[in-house]
């Protein structure tokens, strides 16, 4: 079993953005905690490669089992319809591999405590 | 000093997109590591309150400090134009009070132990 996950963004017109999804991206690949042999990134939008690409490379460098990870805050219309319509193309592409979708990024319960981290951080900074 | 921290996510189209940050921000007035007087959410676009809407009311209620925290995972243009754009609309409607932005949620470095801590907690459920 050869596992990808690949994190999948909005896309932006500005590539500087895009680029913090791909270092991201890297820095899991990297991560002691990571236990996937191939970490990407993909774009709904705007930006390469889209979902359908992104997944059909990971398979192409080997991955029989892809994870879908939605980087997204709120599951508005792009995390509970287009990624999945996207994921449904790739699926029906790629009929070898099993393609899934985990919980968007928001749904994670330490983000109230990440918030008031950042901001008390930037309260110490001001003073 | 009455101190309002203000979350602002894009808007969506899909209100229980919306109310999941009206509930973020409902869940931080309430944590206890919290020092803010108000907590409440703004909207870049679509979905009410605006952010100079949002600032305003938090003053009505009695802040002269309000700090706004774009709750955006990467610095596309929302988050290097648009929102710097909206405040300063509401810092010169504002005159009396100090209102700053901080850096968005996506430059916090636990990020990427989430995503991994996410995609695992997934794992165990699928078994």
């Amino acid at each position: 079993m050869k596992r990808a996950l690949i994190v999948v963004s909005h896309g932006s017109r500005r590539e500087a953005s895009n680029d913090e999804v791909r270092r991201l991206a890297q820095l899991l690949s990297t991560h002691q905690e990571n236990s996937f042999n191939d970490v990407s990134a993909a774009f709904l939008e705007i930006a390469e490669p889209s979902i359908p690409d992104g997944i059909a490379a990971a398979i192409e460098r080997g991955a029989n089992e892809v994870t879908v990870l939605p980087y997204f805050l709120s599951a508005g219309r792009h995390v509970t319809r287009d990624i999945p319509d996207e994921v449904d193309k790739a699926r029906g592409l790629n009929a070898d591999a099993v393609i899934r979708i985990v919980p968007y990024i928001g749904r994670a319960p330490e983000m109230a405590d990440i918030v008031l981290r950042m901001v008390s951080d930037t309260d110490h900074e001001d003073r």
